[in-house]
């Protein structure tokens, strides 16, 4: 492991964070909402630190591999202790841990709260609370559809971009270029979105902080009562679509601007995803009518918002669905487990490792009727590598593992079981609200400060796809 | 699919399954418990039908895979509910689903019950009740140990009894001697507990009964409170250690008695099992301390008991662990996941699963670590197969699959969370109880009959290992 590297590059990470503090100043200033200080004072704690390590140069240049994960998951534990530092400073959060708490739930595109009242918080505090999904959606983007693949892991994100075929359609193949075009279609959405939002009536503030939270599919709002606050239809279905939109593969709009009709819409894993979301939301809607006067599209207007908030493991609420039937709540859990498209700011399995998964199963069950038959595994067309597939197989067994150990651990608090298993799922696949306690009305404060660095650590593990943490903690990967 | 082969061989097992029921007729005899004639008019039916499908001649002899999955799958179905006759004919079971539903968790070695008053039945009824679990037992035996691994089925059981080396210590290669040697092993350590259980002074009706529920891991009593009825340590110790006995590869205690002490020894799924069943245990017992007068021995005794009852799933209880700390009653339901040994009469994942998944994922670390290099997964000194590999995490998510489409579809009766998706565990595991309404003081009667006949095939799909009843709704298996 090359650690002056690994300095260096962090340092870097850590000088723009801090440079990014200077947009809640700014809004700080124009509101004079009485919150500049702190947030000063941590940007200037995060420049000095990134600069200090930034000054440590590298003796050798090589970027491995693990040194690529080990960057990125050591600057997101950094930058989220760094950017909890104004919730400390200004005293709305007086507990460490449930600063880097909330901010790894910011920059992990989570959206779980330790606040119990967040509209008591000003407004500069609460604009960089949802800017850090902002941020991370980024991080998360280039990390999954131009990191990754450079690093020679088999990545099911690559596959992507390489299912459609002739080299011509690949996304520009050097990693600044990707950045810079996913950057460019992440902004113009983002845009589009604030000018929705405006459009439905929404001030600018409003708009930007809730913007931020469905891009990054995080899921911090301003408001105890989340979207339900506006109390419109009109913002519902524009937060409802949009959170949708940023759940696609960014590939997938890259091949729209390209023109490239037959990749964008030929892909299966959209249709897969676009197909389960309006299937449960249809399913819900059917079981909640009772609950809204038995008008099927009110009640869609609720289920769809939902199940859009969930699969994308976004986590914004229009109602209170922990009061909603068993069914419904079943199905909602089931979306988590699945979450968003590969290559999108959402979290969760992803809809293409469900894909494989169930077709490597139907293949099973062929070899059980045939067991001499030679079976490949294909999605759009192209056979599957087994190397993937095995890939897919053992991460979707990491990921249950973890599932179940954190909930052993975060069960020491004596929750519920509900409670804790949706806690640790919410955490993991980066959506915000389970159900119980940590349902969309409730908050993650009652937890105990070791359940809170568990879950915090889920968030990690989720964000970064599991195995980059976990090699951060095999010997093999610092020995020289 | 040969189904005229498929009919005549079902049709002898029907004629055993109704021939056995001479048993329990024996029992009513001797103790005039006054349930003779439903007994002997479902042994006349069983009989009948038995002997009406063994009519049928095949006019070809090949049995191949498909068929004897098909054979397994379908006399499980009819025997099961043929088996529940009894109960419907002396009028305590007035459900036909609901005896269907017993007879399942009977012969699958499940033990859950919709049963809210077991101490109301006669004793003929409940002697046939708990002999289903032990007749079901054998079953599995043969089919995990003697019938699979002739089938071509790539198959964990087979690897066990591979692995020792030379072909010497295989078993006997012969299905019949195969079959012949495991029930002798059977019979004698039931023989073995019966005693013990005389020793410790139960009457021979109660030290039958509870045999019959320890040896094939089900779980059946009859007695409201199970095993805690006895309210003696030395019960308790004796069916504790048994059903530890009972969870263990039979293929050891082949071994053994050939005094191949290296190949007993030296399988890492036995040391595996035993240490996860200890350190469990003593986690539990430290646990739920305070409850027992903070005496870690008398804790100990009752953590001992359940873990391994709940491991082995059989699930007896001698306390009632829904009351138990979280922390306690999430280790439990991991330990539901994880399930006994290979080739036991016990269901779950098993162990060797959990071994093999768990290497697997140590591999992938390695992997992401140096994306170059070439690992391969070990057991017992020797090289698992890929395609055993890709079939252990195959299986994984099938299991899961089931667990959450089968938790989806019990939710509609509206119970918890905590109920629902633990009455699935219990039934797919084959354990019995689970926790909230389904715990060891509670039953499955409140579910609708949709869900006992979900739970119902759950029972049976965890039973047959999940792709032999996947198959038989696969077209393929049905073509010419």
């Amino acid at each position: 492991m090359n650690k002056r590297l690994l300095c260096h590059i962090i340092g870097n990470v850590v000088r723009v964070c801090g440079a990014l503090m200077a947009l809640p100043i700014i809004v700080s200033l124009i509101l004079r909402s009485g919150d500049t200080m702190p947030l000063v004072l941590s940007m200037l704690i995060a420049l000095a630190v990134g600069t200090a390590l930034a000054l440590i140069q590298p003796r050798r240049d090589t970027l491995r591999a693990r040194e690529g994960f080990a960057i990125v998951a050591f600057s997101w534990i950094i930058v989220s202790f760094l950017g909890g530092l104004p919730f400390y400073f200004s005293g709305y959060v007086p507990s460490l841990v449930d600063c880097f708490f909330e901010t790894v739930s910011g920059f992990t595109t989570t959206g779980a709260t330790i606040l119990t009242d967040v509209e008591a918080l000003p407004k500069g505090l609460l604009f960089w609370r949802s800017f850090t999904h902002w941020a991370g959606g980024m991080g998360v983007l280039v990390l999954s559809l131009a990191l990754i693949p450079k690093m020679g892991a088999r990545s099911i994100h690559l596959m992507r971009a390489e299912s459609p075929g002739p080299s011509t359609d690949k996304l520009v193949p050097r990693v600044a270029n990707n950045a810079k075009i996913l950057y460019e279609i992440y902004v113009a959405i983002s845009l589009f979105m604030v000018a929705a939002l405006l459009f439905c009536g929404m001030d600018l503030y409003d708009a930007l902080v809730h913007m931020f939270g469905a891009a990054g599919t995080g899921g911090f709002g301003t408001y105890a009562d989340s979207i339900a606050h506006f109390n419109s239809a009109a913002v519902d279905i524009v937060v409802g679509v949009f959170m949708a939109l940023f759940g696609v593969n960014f590939s997938i709009y890259y091949f729209l601007i390209r023109r490239n009709w037959k990749a964008a819409f030929g892909n299966s894993e959209l249709r897969w995803y676009l197909g389960i979301l309006l299937s449960v939301s249809c399913i819900i809607a059917v079981n909640i009518m009772p609950m809204y006067g038995g008008n099927f599209f009110t009640s869609l207007r609720y289920s769809f918002f939902q199940c859009s908030s969930i699969m994308t493991t976004t986590g914004y609420a229009t109602a209170d669905f922990d009061l909603w039937p068993q069914l419904s709540r079943v199905l909602l859990v089931t979306l988590m487990f699945i979450g968003a498209s590969a290559g999108s700011t959402g979290g969760g399995l992803k809809v293409v490792r469900v894909q494989l998964l169930l077709k490597s199963m139907v293949r099973d069950i062929r070899r059980t009727v045939h067991p001499k038959s030679v079976n490949t595994v294909k999605l759009d067309g192209h056979t599957v590598d087994e190397s993937i597939l095995s890939g897919v197989q053992g991460f979707f067994f990491a990921y249950f593992l973890i599932l179940i150990l954190a909930t052993v651990v975060v069960s020491l608090d004596g929750f519920s079981f509900e409670t804790n298993f949706t806690a640790v799922i919410a955490t993991l696949s980066n959506i915000g609200p389970g159900l119980g306690m940590v349902g969309p009305t409730g908050n993650f404060a009652a937890f105990s400060d070791v359940s809170k660095l568990v879950l915090s650590l889920c968030m990690l593990i989720g964000r970064l796809e599991i195995f980059p943490v976990l090699m951060l903690v095999s010997p093999s990967a610092w020995r020289k």
